[in-house]
């Protein structure tokens, strides 16, 4: 258990940075920057947990509120070195996607629903955090737009289940899904791999009309 | 059943595309677009359930995954025609709010509460989607400033209860209340008819103050 | 339990006003100004019961879609005063969010939770509902930026358990822990105190760069 508690604590640190850093740039308050940072490291686990109907996980752990606090001290002391640290915190993101989508499947498992819920849980998980971030600061969620993100837990999910069906450990399965998760989520910024983006419809209702 | 749910599945589908048509003229990518769409499908129906503590319900039946997925590959191969069935669509749309707002009513009497909880829930099924839709891709809700929508939800809701109190049977209390739903949704539009907007406050104490 | 009532209704009345006037500023219609009206005094409630996994309170009572209702008829027939009572209004508000923390605070403790759970769900209970009038009004959320509001809410969870812990009575207890937020609030904003705001990374970053 300690070591998945420590990756799951490297993961909610990187996501509370990416969300305080969020707040700075939109000029936030500290109280502001702290409530984004934790809606992003624990809000993709919570929707989870409202439509699974168990208890929100961070209301049972004091942790996961402590550590936002440590991204926020750790962004007002050493935030000239955070953009040189962009790289380390990318990888540590990546980890905790990976993580948090294998907990969320997990989860979703534990609760009785079926594979396909399960994979969107584990999506969810991982994915929706990141997404709350995005409409607290008034943007349209990048997770939308750029990137194969979502979509790396989503393949995530259905690796795992490959690897259940292959008869793997589950640990061996845990392993595998998560390094799915991080292999997509890395080779895939590393070679500006992203989803075709949808043309708008009206321009493209514009283009019949000129045919 | 099979007829309501044949209904069901049209609601959704036009909901979805929707939710996709606004996402793509945000140019969102793929994934962003089947989210969005699902959401805008399922969004309201997943408020109710959460607050009335029952499963959200496309996490009982894989249909609804299913249809957003045929509305997203329905745009995508067919994204010139879908400006020129723009009334098939308003008319799909309407027929999918009057049955989610029935759908969401009787989901509430089960649930056993009172009947102005049933009437918000009705209105919360056929109109939140839309509210959903409009935040994720960060516009102001469109249901909060144009036409009536969910005003129709809601007087389909208070219908349901005329036909109820007036001893109509459950049957023709559905039929009744899914009617009035689409009837005051296409004349309401037909006829531009809207409800009036709140001036700005500030506006007006400008005006208070010259005065 | 009435003067408890009375204030309840008191801080909805404002809560409800606060969410319709800046529907107005953006021109939405009757029941877009309602339903922001509403969320904006339910909200923070709504998402605490949701976690506490217990029936959203407004649903078990009809009043407060009825001070909503009153609060649109409020500023229909009355807009041209509304700006004019405004310190009214901040007063109502600030008795409104201090009775909602101490509401907030002991619904959790009745569902079992730790005393940190705990001051969060106040906190959650008179904050959140205007966070979520702005995401639906399109705004970045005010709370985040300026005064000292949800802050206020937290040290009156504090002081609620400061006074648990000196042995006072429930009711002094009570009293202490509303006082404190009334206080907070009020002379925050009169000695036009705020918290610190985050200074963007990346300009930080530039100045780096030029040393």
């Amino acid at each position: 258990m300690e070591f998945i508690n420590i990756i799951d604590y490297i993961g909610t640190f990187a996501f509370a940075i990416s969300g305080i850093r969020l707040a700075a740039a939109k000029n936030f308050d500290w109280f502001g920057a702290y409530v984004v940072g934790f809606v992003t490291a624990v809000g993709g686990g919570t929707l989870r947990d409202l439509m699974l109907d168990v208890t929100p996980f961070w209301m049972e752990h004091v942790s996961y509120l402590v550590i936002t606090g440590l991204a926020l001290v750790f962004v007002l002391i050493f935030r000239k070195y955070v953009v040189r640290l962009d790289n380390t915190f990318f990888i540590f993101d990546a980890v905790g996607i990976a993580l948090f989508t294998v907990v969320g499947v997990e989860k979703s498992i534990a609760a009785g629903f079926p594979m396909w819920v399960n994979v969107i849980m584990g999506t969810i998980t991982g994915a929706a955090g990141g997404m709350f971030r995005d409409i607290f600061i008034n943007e349209v969620p990048l997770i939308f737009r750029k990137d194969i993100y979502a979509m790396a837990c989503l393949a995530g999910g259905f690796v795992y289940y490959l690897c259940i069906w292959a008869g793997l450990s589950v640990v061996a399965t845990q392993v595998t899904a998560a390094v799915s998760v991080i292999l997509i989520r890395v080779l895939s910024v590393h070679f500006h791999i992203s989803l075709p983006a949808l043309k708008s419809i009206d321009q493209t209702a514009g283009e019949a009309k000129q045919e």
